[in-house]
């Protein structure tokens, strides 16, 4: 079935690195076969660091192996250097991302590197990449965080989120995307920023937005990329999740409310909202001391609602 | 001082009517004046029904004269009938809205009254202000409820509004304004509806748009409104509210919200956000059971905000 726009999960990374509960193996399991059985088609299952760090993610290449299995989906990792890539790589990801903080200050309080070392990783990152056959090369994507503002930094200069996406692909991912790590971002920031990293990457090059609420200008700004023809969102199931490292910024827009938006505008994603509603029971008995957001959920579908993308049961 | 966006503040009303708490009226002055004093130059204070009905606005009358002290302050009152809008002139408001659903059966409902029956109404109110000497006479607004959908009849054909839109300035409205009471609005439809209501009833016809956030789509419907020339947006301080005969439908949108939205994206609201958000107080200990909604209360204001309303301490 075609879609409109990607919804790309994000909570079984982004979402269980930001909470203390550590979720076993085989709810993260059953998490995402439930997602992606509802028709989600992209799905960050976890990230590759240290289990010392992140023990919440120490299981990471078992969640790739599982989510491998499913068909159809594209199952995303995030790396911080590259010994992560190499273990994401053996895994079998198709989709490795390394985050770049346009905050310099932020960067070093997340992963202790600079700019240039950062850069440096991610040239390191795509020769690796670059090395696997064709057929089985993963999709490499550079992602700008702090590409809004920085609860360090305050507001972070346009020029200087531009330059580093351009310093990305010339260190060889295949897109960059704009992360909005710590909800600073308003509608007409995304229109801009959107525009201007699109004009300096080239038009095939942007990878899409990842979007916080922590002021709740989340879907508005969505709305907003949609708007400047972005066609791939970041969200997180029940809205689990933020940045440890990022004071105050948490909050992840939440997948059931932005299907929701995208699906009452007639905007195609694929996923079938009464079964995606359903799979927060999964999360919610798998780490039921942690807080799960969102509106859809709490109230329901509007009566008659017509989602875009129709329900064809093939099963 | 110039504003780009007049933010109308209902909470008083829409919110106080939808909760339990009956507000003591002290309480209700010191809430209005606070607003007021922050820069919000519009608030609905009341409503003129039976204090059987609703005994938390039993005292509108009294809120309506100390409203009516405060320099700049546009006071405005809800008004479901004539006998409403004699008490609202007689009290001085400057702005009388009658609601009308376009759902029959949620008028039915609601004041158990036909579309004809509340057209008639209306005539007869705008009769009695057309009385008035113009130097006092109130503005006069038909507010078009569950505009984008209704929980008991599902969705509402656009021509329908477009319709009772019509009907209501012929009537003797001065404007219109359309009301997502039941929160089934989404952005492409705010953009549609605003833009047929608007071309039916006149370019200075249209009053604006009263959202709730009941799936998390408000500010983004704020967006599109925005993007199709909406000036005045109705919200309620802490988000306090709803429509107690739409069941399942809470939540105007967070006026701390969508004042944060509308400054960051450069907006003149002429509302000095921080002592806005010192406003919630007030309400808080006023009915200290009933819970408070927003995001930006939560996570404060980004280091480095440059609202667009610039301090200008003239106190």
């Amino acid at each position: 079935m075609p879609i409109d726009i990607l919804v790309s999960e994000v909570g079984p990374r982004d979402g269980l690195q930001s909470i203390d509960s550590i979720m076993p193996l085989e709810a993260k399991k059953s998490w995402i076969s439930a997602e992606a059985a509802a028709g989600v088609s992209e799905i960050e299952v976890g990230s590759f660091v240290p289990a010392k760090l992140l023990p919440q993610l120490a299981d990471t290449a078992e969640v790739v192996a599982h989510a491998r299995t499913l068909p159809g989906l594209t199952v995303a990792v995030l790396v911080p250097n590259l010994r992560g890539a190499q273990a994401a790589l053996a895994a079998g990801a198709h989709k490795i991302t390394i985050p770049l903080s346009v905050s310099e200050t932020h960067s070093l309080k997340n992963v202790r590197r600079t700019h240039v070392q950062m850069l440096e990783e991610t040239r390191a990152i795509a020769a690796l990449i670059r090395s696997v056959p064709a057929a089985n090369r993963p999709k490499f994507e550079g992602g700008l965080s702090t590409a809004f503002g920085c609860t360090l930094e305050g507001p972070i200069p346009a020029d200087r989120v531009v330059e580093l996406g351009v310093a990305l692909m010339e260190a060889g991912c295949d897109e960059v995307g704009l992360s909005d790590t710590t909800g600073y971002a308003n509608p007409a920031q995304v229109k801009d920023l959107v525009t201007r990293v699109r004009a300096a990457v080239g038009e095939g090059a942007f990878a899409g937005l990842h979007l916080h609420n922590t002021r709740g200008l989340g879907l508005a700004n969505v709305l907003a990329g949609l708007e400047v023809d972005v066609t791939t969102f970041d969200s997180s199931l029940g809205g689990l999740g933020g940045c440890p490292f990022a004071p105050g910024a948490s909050g992840n827009i939440v997948t059931e409310d932005l299907v929701f938006l995208l699906e009452s505008m007639g905007l195609r994603t694929g996923i079938d909202l009464s079964r995606l509603l359903a799979v927060r029971r999964i999360v919610a008995e798998a780490v039921p001391g942690e807080e799960l957001y969102g509106f859809t959920p709490d109230a329901g579908l509007p009566l008659g609602f017509q989602p875009a993308t129709q329900e064809v049961d093939a099963a």
